[in-house]
């Protein structure tokens, strides 16, 4: 279930080697997607910029990795496994909201006046079997949210690490939701990876520390490129507010698809609007009702006031799929025909993948200008070997030159390094910038100074 | 159950901030590990290194990062779900062999003769649903082993980046098994991490490749510091290979745990040694079976020699817990006071974590000498933001400098830089190397260039 808008994004994806189906020669497996070559190393670019900015350019924040198995105990205590998670459910097939069957007559929407599906069983959380025998002391869940992980940890993490309040814990890591209907590409999925970072704090400190986070989050994707017209917040109504949070605010991309939940109140003119990230004060809920279910003390100790409370929390939660989906969209652009000798006469559509040079999965791509030429291709291949070693680079010589430029535009590559005759001359070679397409002569002992990421 | 060898490596790793149990304050979960905040940096530069080494240092190998739930179709045609995986079964409670229960008289191991266990239905798979029902028709599986993803992408991937054979596919990501005795700390879990590469090639060239990457691989162990005598080769007799491969041989490590397989024949005297990762010749098995099943033609098609054929494969399949294990063991020492001034009178036992530098989660400590003078933390304070834009840095003033020293030692930081008096004259620091102790004054402008990875 793709929207038009959608399809040049998903066709790109495919062809060229960023995001295929699961399973794909059995016919797909329902809403599982694999990142294919380019689009492993966009999905670790991004990554490694989320990771870098939060424990290296943050102050007083650190890194987990929790295993996604986890005791079903806590599942209990979070409120996944209360009623409502595992209840008989119906959903308007408009908006996708879901309802308890028994709170109302199974007619229509209650929000929307959309039809409803009939009722069925439904868990939002992943259930499996831990060890030998299939009964149920042996049923957990998949996680349903990676933070969860963090509060397991808060404790051993403080002490470990000697850390004072404020402090945060960042985690990337896969997550899974029985989404009844998952759509929209990648932007909804069953199986999804998350980004997410918790901030613990004195609860004095709630609203200075949620406005720091709404700030520094939203400027993040706009110093990796992405459009302001593009992104927004969105701040949740009462309504809207999850069972944890006190406050909430989405940070919203622009998509060329609607939104599931458009048809909502207080979500009017929201069409292509849908969060990437969502920041959250949940107060004291999580450490409050985990010391509760496990008889543990997770409150913090504080050396020189001599206090001793549970922490408040303001979390970050990114989409990594999510966030991916929106520097795809909003680096995809056309032109019609021009920018390379090929096309300039056809007028041809010209794709090109404005990334920011920090994100793309190539760096660099060594071209040399004939593929017959013993000189040239020697010297093409001494410095895809000098490239290769610092960044990743693909070399390529099929094709005419024009085509091999489109070819890297269309994956977003910055530089095309082109080896010639003069090369065999001078020791210089072209470097051809994606954007500005201007071509400069450079010396190849100053490549590495120019191609910088 | 940690055997003793292991105990100071776990105390190590729990009081320091690199593993912990699963769910803790629920009293941990199920032989599931989390890694803490210098174990994701340690896991982390594992990965990056492995990564690294694969999609850049070798040639014509591509990266992947394929969905942990597929079809279930998928494990039909790779035997995962056939008889023997879903049976009644019994365990040696010595050897951890298990066999299916009408196979033999339940009374002792036919291969060690150890007591066994009383049969039980046993799925190696972990099973879950997808969808908003729980039926027969949402069953699925968590993936057993992340090699799967990469056969079932081989023709998109060839394509898309239209690769020749010899090529490659690398991924890192997570697998689950539900071993019915999970032990030995995060050596058998039932959560782990796989970073697996599957060489495509000729069927008449198995031997030469197979041969090429027993020896790269066993090179990046050792590149990375492990001690020589610490591994070996263990070359699969006729009764250990897998239904899959052809040939298949181990890196071992020598734990300080024993073997669960040691009473097996043909492996004695394996003590210590275990496997951290596995090279196999899977001949053709893998792509012959999806092409049946799917009824989709997987083989390759030769441009050159106009030849079509199912390509065979060579694996190289290593556990990035088990290798973590591994490094952290090998760099684990004790010395006998001496090293720091605290220690020198004392005798103390120091531990010395002798990480190779690209692999410790800590790359410097900035450590002002006294905490009371404004001058020295000012300057401390502009050291460690010059050092931490450029790599992982702590910043610590607590405790004399010999404590503060032995706290890094333990976490295998290479370099200590220590501001005192004298750099606010000349602008030098020292320099202390974790492994030689050896400390050199240096011009804060040229640390950049001295302390690289």
């Amino acid at each position: 279930m793709i929207s038009n808008g959608m399809e040049k994004i998903v066709n790109l994806c495919k062809v060229r080697g960023f995001i295929n189906l699961s399973s794909e020669p059995y016919g797909g497996f329902s809403s599982c997607y694999d990142y294919g070559p380019l689009g492993v190393e966009l999905k670790n670019n991004i990554k490694r910029a989320w990771w870098k900015e939060m424990t290296r350019h943050q102050e007083n924040i650190v890194g987990l990795d929790a295993a996604i198995l986890m005791s079903p105990k806590v599942w209990q205590a979070s409120g996944h496994l209360s009623a409502g998670f595992s209840d008989e459910l119906v959903e308007c097939k408009k908006c996708h909201k879901r309802f308890r069957f028994n709170n109302l007559k199974p007619i229509i929407c209650p929000d929307c006046g959309g039809e409803l599906t009939t009722p069925k069983k439904f868990n939002l959380m992943m259930k499996t079997f831990v060890g030998p025998v299939e009964d149920k002391a042996a049923v957990t869940y998949l996680r349903a949210e990676t933070c969860q992980g963090i509060y397991m940890n808060f404790n051993w993490v403080e002490n470990s690490m000697r850390l004072k309040i404020p402090f945060g814990i960042a985690q990337i890591g896969k997550a899974f939701r029985n989404e009844i209907t998952p759509k929209s590409f990648t932007y909804r999925t069953r199986e999804f990876e998350q980004m997410e970072m918790q901030f613990f704090i004195h609860p004095d400190e709630a609203d200075k520390w949620f406005e720091y986070w709404k700030k520094e989050r939203m400027k993040w994707y706009l110093n990796l490129g992405i459009k302001k017209e593009n992104l927004r917040f969105h701040e949740h109504t009462k309504k809207e507010l999850a069972h944890y949070a006190k406050k909430g605010i989405d940070i919203e991309y622009n998509f060329p698809f609607a939104s599931p939940t458009a048809c909502l109140s207080g979500r009017q003119g929201r069409q292509g609007w849908q969060e990437i990230e969502g920041i959250h004060n949940r107060g004291d809920w999580d450490l409050t009702n985990h010391s509760k279910y496990s008889g543990q003390d997770l409150s913090y100790f504080d050396e020189e006031s001599k206090d001793s409370y549970i922490p408040h929390i303001i979390e970050t939660s990114a989409g990594a799929d999510r966030s991916l989906l929106a520097f795809l969209v909003d680096a995809y652009s056309e032109v019609k025909g021009g920018r390379t000798e090929t096309t300039k006469s056809t007028k041809e559509i010209e794709i090109v993948l404005k990334l920011d040079k920090k994100l793309s999965p190539i760096k660099a791509a060594v071209l040399p200008l004939v593929k017959n030429k013993e000189g040239v291709i020697k010297k093409a291949q001494e410095v895809f070997e000098l490239l290769r070693n610092n960044f990743l680079t693909q070399y390529d010589e099929a094709g005419s030159i024009g085509r091999r430029y489109r070819r890297q535009d269309e994956i977003g590559t910055p530089y095309c390094v082109t080896i010639d005759f003069q090369t065999l001359e001078d020791n210089t070679v072209t470097v051809r910038d994606r954007d500005t397409m201007e071509q400069k002569r450079i010396s190849i002992d100053k490549l590495e100074n120019i191609l910088t990421f």
